[in-house]
C-alpha cells in the first residue's frame, strides 16, 4: 500500500513507538528459544524504565511479569504494541490493538508480502490507517532507542550510544551493525528496522527524526528500494540543511537489482533514477556498509566543511601521498598551504619537514607539534577543515599524540571547522582511535577512509550553501 | 644511480641480507634513545639465532655483546652489515665493509638523496657495486624476516608470520603495517624497507623473492615511484604465473605526484604510464593500503579462480545484494546457479530461502547448512570460486559457523577452488574472523572487501591463463 504523502498523525505518534511509557508484547512466550521470549527478555534486560505487559492467552506470568490473554485486557493505556504472533494471527491482534486504541504498533512477524502474502498485509495496514495508528513492519528485527534503553527487538543488545539514527531495510544486517557500533565506537541514537514498510516508509521516519528527535543529528539509511520515491524526496528536502542524511542504496548493479527484488520484493529501480533523486534531494551517498558508518560518524560529530581549503597534517610522507590521491578522487581539490600559515608551521617540524599540503611533520613529530600545527591551521581564516594523520612509530606514544589532537580539536571546534583523523597501527593504536572517537573526533585506520569522511563533511557544507541559496 | 639491469650477484647475495648467519651493527649505541641502540636491541629481543657484532669505537660492550672499534676488527666473516652511523660517516664505513668483504649491506641512516645529498649516495653505491655488495637503502627502517626471527630494523616487533613479502618505499608506514599484521592476522614472510633504493631497487627484490625465497608466495609492494621502470617490468614479467605481485602505487593523482616527489625525490611518473606498465607486466593493483593487505591475504592463502562462475552464499539477503553490486563493480560477472546445483542446495535452506546467485540460506542457517552448501558448490564442476557471507544473528554461534566453513573449505581446496569469507558483526565475530584467517581462509568485515579479494584471485587466474597462452 503506497503511503498517502507524509501524514501528520504518523509524525506525531512515532514518538510513542520510540519513547513509549507502556509496551504490550503480543506473542510473548515462555519458551526461551522463541523470538516472542527473546524480545520480552531484551526489553527487560535492556533496562527499559516503563511498564511492560506480556500478552499470551496461555501464560499467567513470563519473566516475572503478569501476562494478559489479550491486549484489551490490560487496564493501562498502551503506547507501543510489539506484535510477534505468527502471521495468520496478526490481523486479529491488530484489530484488538485498534480497539484498545494503542498509540503505535510494530510487527516483528514475517510471512507477509515478502512471501507473496500481500493481501493480509494490506488488510492489517487498512485497519491501522483507519484508526490512525502508525505501523512499522511487518517482517522486522524491531526498534531500538539507546538513550531511552528501549530494545524492542530480537537483537541481543542496544547499540553504543550516540547521535546517529540508523534505518535499515535489511533486518539481517542489524545485529552485525550493532556489533560494529561497539567495536568501532560509532554512536547510534536509534535503530529502526523497516522491513516490508507496509505502512510507515523511509519518508515519515526521516521527517520525524529530523523535526522531532533532538537526540538524532544525522540519519544513516540502508536502503534496497522504495515504492514511495516522491515522499522520500520530499522528506529529504525537508531535512536538507537541518540534519545530514547518508544513504547506502543496495541493488545498484543490474544483477543486484534482481537480487533485491527477490529479497525484499521492492522494486530497486534503475540506478540512475535513484542517483538523480538523491542528488536533487541533498542526500549524501555511501559506497558500502563501512562507508555508511564512516560518513555518519563524521557528520554526527563534526561541523560541515564550509570551503575546499582542506589541510592534511601527517607524520608520514607516504600516508600523506595516499591521502592526497584520495582527496583528488573524492572531490577535495587540495590547495597550497597559505604562505603565512606555512611560515608558522615551520615551528612544529624539523628542517627536513614540509609545510606544503600535505604538511609533513616527519616521524619525529610529538604531541606538541601536532597540537601546535593543528591549532595554527584551525586559526587560519582561509582553512576549511583539517585531516590529521598519525603513522605509529617506535618513539611516539599514540595516546599522547591523540591527547594533543583532541586538545587542538577544541580550538577547531570553536572556529566551527571540522577535523578528522587517520591513525595507522595495530591494536594499541585502535584503542587510541576508539578513545578519539569518544572525544567526537572521527578516526579511521586508513588515509582513504579519513579523506572520504572529510569529503562527506565538505559535501554537507555544499548542501547547506545550496539550501541557503534556495537551490 | 640507475641500476644496470638485473644483476646475478645481487640475486645471489640478497640471501645474506635476509638470512644472515653473522651481523655487524655499525653505529650500535649504548644510549637507549638512539636508533643505533634500538636496532641492536630489536635484533637481540627478536630472537635472532646467529651472531651479532656491535661496532662502536667508544664502547667495549653493548647489551652484553662485545663491541668492536671497526667492522674490520671482527674476526668472524660478516654476512650482513647494518649501517646506522650519521650520514657523513657512512662512506668510510662502507669502505671498511668492502675491505672486510661483507656479503650485504643495509644503510638505515638518512641524510642522502632525500635531502639533496645525491653525491655522497652515489659514492657509496659506487663502492658497493665495485665490490659486488648489494646495498639496501639508505634512509630505511630496516629489513625483517619473520620465520628467521631477524629484526634488523627500528620497528619494535616482527610481523605476524606468513607467506607475504612486503616491500615498502615508505618507512613511516612500516611500523603501523606491522601492527596490522597482528590485528588482522595478515601473515608476512619478509618486510623490506627500500628507502632511497640507491642500489637495489624493486626489480631485484622481486626476482629474488620469486625465484629464491620458498617462504614467500605473494609479493605486496607499496610504491611511490621508480627510475628503473624497465627493470621493474622485466622482474614482474619473470614472476608472472609463479607468484602474484600486488602493488599499491601512491602518487596517482596530480597533486599526489608532486607530494611524492617532495617526499622521496623519485619521479612518480604519469599515472597512465604506470597503469599501462602494470597491466603489461601482470601486476595486480591495490586501491589503498587496506586493499593491499586484503588482496595479498587472499592471494597468499588461496588458489586463483580459474573461471568467472563465482557463487555467493549468504545468510542475509541485504549482504548478498551488496556483494552482488560489488561483483559487478569489480569485474566478476555473476551467473545463475546451475540448475542441478540449485536443486542440491535446496537441502540447506528453508522453503523461503533462495538458490539463485546470491544463494540465501536465510537467518536460520546453521553450520551444517553452510557446510553442505559450500561442499555442494565446491564439488560442482562449473564453479570457479565461492564467497561465503555470515551476518551475525541472535541464534547462531559464529565460531560454529566458522568451523563449518573451515571444514567445507578443505573440500574446496581439494578441487583447487578459492574461497573467501565475509563475517559481519562485533568483537566476537572479529575474533572468529581472525581464527578463520589462521585457517588460511581470507575473511573480511564487509561484502565489498570480500568480493574485491575474490576479484584479485580471479585476476590472478586470468594472469596464469595469459602466461600459458604466451601473451
Amino acid at each position: 500500500m503506497k503511503i498517502p504523502g507524509i501524514r501528520d498523525y504518523v509524525i506525531e505518534k512515532l514518538h510513542y513507538i520510540l519513547y513509549p511509557k507502556t509496551i504490550a508484547v503480543i506473542g510473548a512466550s515462555r519458551d526461551p528459544n522463541k523470538i516472542g521470549h527473546q524480545i520480552l527478555r531484551n526489553l527487560v534486560e535492556g533496562g527499559f524504565k516503563g511498564k511492560i505487559y506480556p500478552v499470551n492467552p496461555k501464560a499467567k506470568e513470563i519473566l516475572g511479569l503478569k501476562a494478559y490473554p489479550s491486549v484489551k485486557d490490560i487496564l493501562d493505556e498502551i503506547d507501543l504494541a510489539v506484535v510477534v504472533v505468527p502471521a495468520p494471527f496478526v490481523k486479529q491482534v491488530i484489530q484488538d490493538c485498534a480497539e484498545k486504541e494503542v498509540k503505535g504498533v510494530i510487527v516483528i512477524s514475517a510471512g507477509f508480502s515478502e512471501v507473496g502474502n500481500k493481501k493480509e498485509e494490506d488488510e492489517i495496514v487498512e485497519i491501522c490507517r483507519k484508526h490512525k495508528i502508525p505501523l512499522i513492519g511487518p517482517n522486522i528485527v524491531g526498534v531500538l532507542n539507546s538513550s531511552y534503553r528501549l530494545n524492542a527487538s530480537f537483537a541481543p543488545s542496544l547499540p553504543f550510544s550516540g547521535k546517529i539514527a540508523l534505518i535499515s531495510q535489511s533486518g539481517a544486517l542489524i545485529i552485525g551493525l550493532i556489533g560494529w557500533t561497539w567495536q568501532y565506537r560509532v554512536g547510534l541514537s536509534k535503530i529502526i528496522s523497516i522491513g516490508n514498510k507496509a505502512d510507515v516508509d523511509f519518508s515519515e521516519l526521516i521527517v520525524y527524526l529530523t523535526e522531532k528527535d533532538e537526540e538524532t543529528n544525522c540519519i544513516a539509511i540502508y536502503m534496497e528500494g522504495t515504492d514511495a520515491g516522491r515522499e522520500l524526496m520530499e522528506a529529504c528536502k525537508r531535512a536538507a540543511g537541518k540534519k545530514p542524511i547518508v544513504i547506502l542504496k543496495a541493488g545498484f548493479s543490474k544483477r543486484g537489482e534482481i537480487a533485491t527484488m527477490s529479497h525484499t520484493g521492492s522494486m530497486a529501480g534503475s540506478a540512475r533514477v535513484y542517483e538523480a533523486a538523491f542528488k536533487q534531494s541533498y542526500v549524501i551517498r555511501a559506497e558500502d556498509l563501512m562507508d555508511l558508518y564512516d560518513k555518519a560518524l563524521a557528520l554526527s560529530y563534526q561541523p560541515p566543511a564550509m570551503n575546499d581549503n582542506i589541510i592534511i597534517i601527517t607524520n608520514g610522507g607516504g600516508a600523506g601521498v595516499l591521502a592526497t590521491d584520495a582527496a583528488e578522487e573524492y572531490g577535495i581539490p587540495l590547495q597550497d598551504t597559505p604562505p603565512d600559515l606555512a611560515e608558522k608551521l615551520k615551528k612544529y617540524m624539523p628542517p627536513f619537514g614540509s609545510t606544503k599540503n600535505p604538511v609533513d611533520l616527519t616521524g619525529e613529530a610529538n604531541e606538541d607539534w601536532y597540537y601546535g600545527a593543528i591549532v595554527e591551521t584551525a586559526n587560519h581564516p582561509e582553512i576549511g577543515g583539517i585531516i590529521v594523520i598519525y603513522c605509529h612509530t617506535a618513539i611516539t606514544d599514540p595516546m599522547k599524540i591523540a591527547t594533543g589532537v583532541s586538545e587542538a580539536a577544541k580550538i577547531a571546534r570553536e572556529h566551527r571547522k571540522p577535523i578528522v583523523a587517520c591513525f595507522i597501527g595495530g591494536e594499541e593504536v585502535e584503542r587510541v582511535s576508539n578513545w578519539l572517537k569518544e572525544q567526537h573526533i572521527p578516526t579511521y585506520p586508513t588515509p582513504v577512509r579519513a579523506v572520504r569522511a572529510m569529503a562527506a563533511l565538505r559535501e554537507y557544507g555544499r548542501i547547506i550553501e545550496r539550501v541557503k541559496r534556495g537551490e
